[in-house]
């Protein structure tokens, strides 16, 4: 079926060709999906999405998720002509320096960019998770005649998404969730880079995902706005289940070689750009031509998102006359704004004399007195509650029963998890935890990046951090994944030594707007370091600080440790100190945050002069380096751990006082 | 339905008890799934299994994998029954050090433990490498009258693993690869940690699995030994489709909290060991019970294995009467040897003169040459082949219609790419290789450290390794990931800085038998580095070595530099000998061959007298410090990149030829 004339043909043509000539500009990019799927886009945005082009942080506006993120020239073409801040000038710098077009779509640097996608699969969840989000915030705040909370959750989707395991995952759980305000629209253009999805896909998708849950709709032809909106329709009418809308659609529509894997991830050419515009009725000149029709068309939204966004403003006022706490506490969740006192139910957890509490346990305490007051905190864990401790008593579970419930189950999706948490961030009203065994941070990693990139505040538990573990043995033991995720560039890994650090290490969590945090959480039972209450480990907000020190003034010997291994440290200080050498025990839970400190207070813990130093800690040596030098020395993992119990291990690896002391010996008697 | 009386009935409680007693002596473990699915597992092991005992190695053996590899126990106990040189004072010995009955089954501790498993949805998508490895030997070298390869690859499978996402990917792909002679029992007990599975997994399995194109049976009941040996028939009886034999059980059956998660993962219990056992009319005493009549019994297995075995070696001798030169290469594949000359293809594949060629060209050029001798090789990529140059030129897809093609295409899910060529390396016979960019490396990490753990040779190519992609931007270019994959241990992780040394970065990954490597290869065009053929290049395999100096003796200050960066450390070399400073400019490909070397090697190439130290490399800093120490410094990236021409993002980030001889003049000037 031929495309609608006259406007609509003249708009998605408009969206085509700025994405074709923005790609032909930049020499690189992906011109073939959003040529294909832009009918797809354009029925989507002109006749259904809830947004103010004018404020894209209008909190109820409709989610819409570009998840083959290399399809970026679609979504900036439509936030060009909708009317947000995104002038053509923008679209003709198309992935170059410093503009806000960048290859794939960035959350933060783009006025309507919803979230970063690119790597496939990962918008598909993370849509789920803002989902969840809009469940949520309805349940907990929406009343009779005031829907408040109510809107959309849109993603276009293609093949090499649903070919992504975390979409599988997320998509199950979905299902499980009867998230019915989901409605994906799948760019099926049975195409992928090696050729045919024959190759690898071969699945029968309507079925699959009937089996997760879904109401599949189609296959449709997309590109018969008809059918398109039609399918939308019965999406929005299904509210019990999620909706897949299967469009069955041709990659690099309109050029020459149309329909073949050839148009996917590079420009037309020139010949190719100009047959695809001869034969699609477009002109040749001028590029990134916009004709005005469109643009005043198009350019409709930018009032109609201002009524609707005013109309709801006033719904707001009309609530918060009528349930102004519940409208106070909505408008700090929507804020992400920690609310007065909320820090308060810290204090005193873990009076002098607690006796030895694993770092889950106190954690567990701490995430449960926080959320006494934070009433945003929202999360659970892969199947591992019981273990992680990460259980809000009281709190019920988030369910399609009950969506009011602060406990999520996600089953053991580790990898959903962690795009899920991402999108309840994205949404805001939400600060969201993960919880799962450390090992396990492997299978979340690439939402934990998109995290670090987007810099949301995301809260990972990750206990069972070591061989501490014992008996579960190597699988289960992380040694690397201190370091590997140490390496990702803004996110906090936090690894408290004790109670207290733990309660500093939520604390500190919880203060991080600007990044995802880490808690390296211990599976067996650590003393208190410190005997003042705690006071001491609020030092763990500088990443590290001096711990106890047997003289004033420069020592003979550094002594590193985090986690439970801090203990270590202490406990060879200690013995040292008793043997005449002057030491500093240094308790490092964090380099992220100690290397944030200015090169004074580094200094002051660490004197460039003392470079007899010992790190210890549970894991690969590798990255201590930066503390402890050349000269310096480290008590730690050569590789994979072993099934044992965990004092037997740490015996056998060689983690202990006397390790560290004989290191420490070794160093003062070659320096 | 009760279970059959007598020996099948006696064989299974021993299991059962066998798993619960030495949990309840470990202190430790996971008594629910071995209590639940012994049924289903002895009822394979006794009436289908083909394996000899007392040759664990034979290649035609059935593959079976214990996919929730926290049932060990239950492996265990069957393989100790059936005569595998695994005696009962190992059972007795579960989760202790030195034990080869590890928390979980552990691939070269146990023999008979074909795959380590443990983290959910890994053995599920091993075992989909082995029916690969099965089905290419099969196609390659039976002939008429001589079904030489020809065996089944089972799996058990949980509730857990069906969630995973890996799980997901791998399914499908076996549905589209046509797998027939993949069979699944899936132990569906309805229960996970945090309670029912009705929490987070109401979705239709079965619909699932028909959606990908398998045979799904069941539900039979998981304890009617009849209905499962007649499903795993039927099972038998399709070829063309995987089969999935969905299994009702009771976690934990017999015990006093059976079908609730407290048996799945701790000890039952004094009283509850007792209550269990008495309900299944088992004596309480003596632990570790095997009643004669069952050590017969299942004792048969190994007179069975042994004739079977047998009979197939006779079968071996007259096919390598008939087919001599295939029996030869059969031979040397399954053998895991590489063959005669097999590296000669490598020789002036490079002369002297070739021009700028981006590693992953030469990567693409290496791999093509060696391929010609090394008929092993087989691999592909996640749908990036065109990219990542992986393919095999002219020897075909690897596909149902196909199972003699050595490309393969794994589609959009590089985490059943990275556990399927692990299973099929553990099958035998092929040594198989996988492809990405190094971005989605995060996608396929749980299955790589799972081959570094079991020191199999899988390849890993990875390409567009960093800022160097250029436009793709930060969603596309890896920062961390070179560090997070050197923290893994026994993973060689080699960044060759040119064509030369890209061939021999292929050679030392052919060479390392005993665990995984990862070649990092550019997007970018590289020029050569060496004016000899390459014959420096050698270098490579100490993992880093002097690329050139200004003077003999130590000098001034040293450059070190990996892959695409190399070359700016030997541009900075010379301007900064040009200005009379004695410089050693050190090629690094790869950290873990050089601290694999003598101290004195080490020593030679980093003299630790020469403080004066400046490491260049597109990518975080973090680790380089184990080579430059506190006193030097290190030309990389500070955070995330962004989407820009290659050459502008070196410029804009500082990594360039500049800012290496600025660090080094600083560097002097300091010391």
């Amino acid at each position: 079926m031929r495309e609608q004339p006259n406007l609509d043909h003249l708009s998605i043509n408009t969206l085509r060709f700025l994405a074709a000539d923005a790609v032909q500009k930049a020499k690189s990019g992906h011109p073939g999906t959003p040529m294909g799927a832009a009918p797809l886009a354009y029925t989507l945005w002109d006749r259904f999405l809830k947004h103010n082009p004018h404020n894209p942080a209008w909190p109820d506006r409709d989610r819409f998720v570009l998840s083959p993120g290399h399809a970026s020239m679609l979504l900036y073409g439509l936030l060009h002509l909708t009317g947000y801040d995104l002038p053509l000038e923008e679209l003709k710098n198309f992935r170059q320096w410093g503009s806000k077009t960048p290859g794939h779509p960035e959350y933060g640097e783009t006025p309507g960019v919803e979230v970063t996608t690119g790597p496939l699969g990962q918008g598909f969840a993370h849509a789920v998770g803002m989902a969840v989000a809009e469940r949520w915030l309805a349940d907990h705040y929406n009343r009779p005649g005031h829907q408040i909370i109510d809107h959309h959750t849109y993603a276009l989707v293609s093949d090499g998404d649903l070919q992504e395991g975390v979409t599988s995952e997320a998509a199950s759980l979905a299902g499980t969730l009867r998230l019915g305000k989901l409605i994906f629209l799948y760019d099926d253009n049975d195409i992928q880079i090696e050729g045919s999805t024959d190759l690898a896909f071969t699945e029968n998708v309507a079925q699959r995902f009937n089996a997760y849950g879904w109401q599949v709709l189609g296959p449709i032809d997309g590109q018969d706005l008809y059918a398109i909106e039609d399918a939308i329709r019965r999406a929005q009418a299904e509210t019990e289940r999620p909706s897949l809308i299967i469009c069955t659609t041709v990659i690099g529509f309109g050029s020459p070689q149309q329909g073949t894997a050839k148009v996917h991830g590079e420009p037309l050419g020139e010949a190719g750009l100009n047959a695809a515009k001869e034969s699609l009725g477009w002109p040749l000149q001028p590029s990134f031509y916009v004709p005005d029709a469109v643009k005043t068309h198009m350019g409709q939204a930018v009032a109609r998102g201002q009524a609707t966004e005013q109309a709801w403003q006033e719904g707001m006022a009309a609530y918060a006359a009528a349930y102004p706490a519940e409208a106070t506490e909505l408008a700090i969740q929507l804020s992400g704004e920690l609310p007065a006192d909320w820090d308060v139910g810290l204090v005193d957890l873990f009076p002098a004399g607690t006796p030895p509490l694993a770092s889950r346990e106190a954690s567990g305490k701490a995430l449960n007195a926080l959320a006494q007051r934070v009433h945003a905190l929202t999360g659970g864990s892969a199947d591992l509650a019981p273990s992680t401790k990460t259980n809000l008593t009281g709190y019920g579970d988030f369910g399609w029963d009950q969506y009011c419930g602060h406990n999520m189950h996600f089953g053991v999706r580790e990898h959903a998890m962690g795009a899920i948490v991402n999108g309840m961030a994205l949404h805001g009203g939400l600060i969201p935890y993960s919880a799962t065994f450390l090992q396990f941070a492997d299978y979340m990693r690439p939402p934990m990046r998109l995290a670090a990139l987007m810099g949301i505040r995301v809260l990972y538990v990750f206990t069972h951090d070591s061989i501490g573990l014992g008996e579960d043995g190597p699988t289960h033991q992380p040694v690397e994944h201190l370091l590997s995720l140490r390496a990702i560039p803004n996110l906090t890994v936090i690894r408290p030594g004790d109670a207290h650090e733990t309660a500093e290490a939520w604390r500190a969590a919880l203060l991080n707007h600007s990044g995802p945090t880490a808690l390296i959480l211990s599976r067996q039972n650590l003393p208190l370091l410190h005997d003042d209450n705690g006071a001491q480990a609020s030092g763990l907000h500088q990443g590290a600080y001096t711990l106890w020190q047997s003289h004033a003034g420069d020592p003979d010997v550094i002594l590193l440790g985090s986690g439970s291994e801090t203990q270590l440290a202490l406990e060879a200080g200690k013995e040292l100190a008793a043997g005449g050498v002057r030491v500093r025990v240094v308790s490092m839970p964090s380099w992220e945050l100690f290397d944030r400190q200015p090169a004074e207070y580094r200094e002051s813990v660490l004197p460039s002069a003392v470079r007899a130093r010992v790190a210890v800690e549970a894991a690969i040596k590798l990255g201590w380096e930066r503390y402890v030098g050349l000269d310096g020395a480290v008590v730690g993992m050569a590789g994979f751990g072993a099934s044992a119990p965990a004092s037997v291990l740490y015996q056998k690896f060689g983690i202990t006082t006397e390790a560290v002391v004989a290191s420490a010996h070794k160093l003062l008697a070659t320096a």
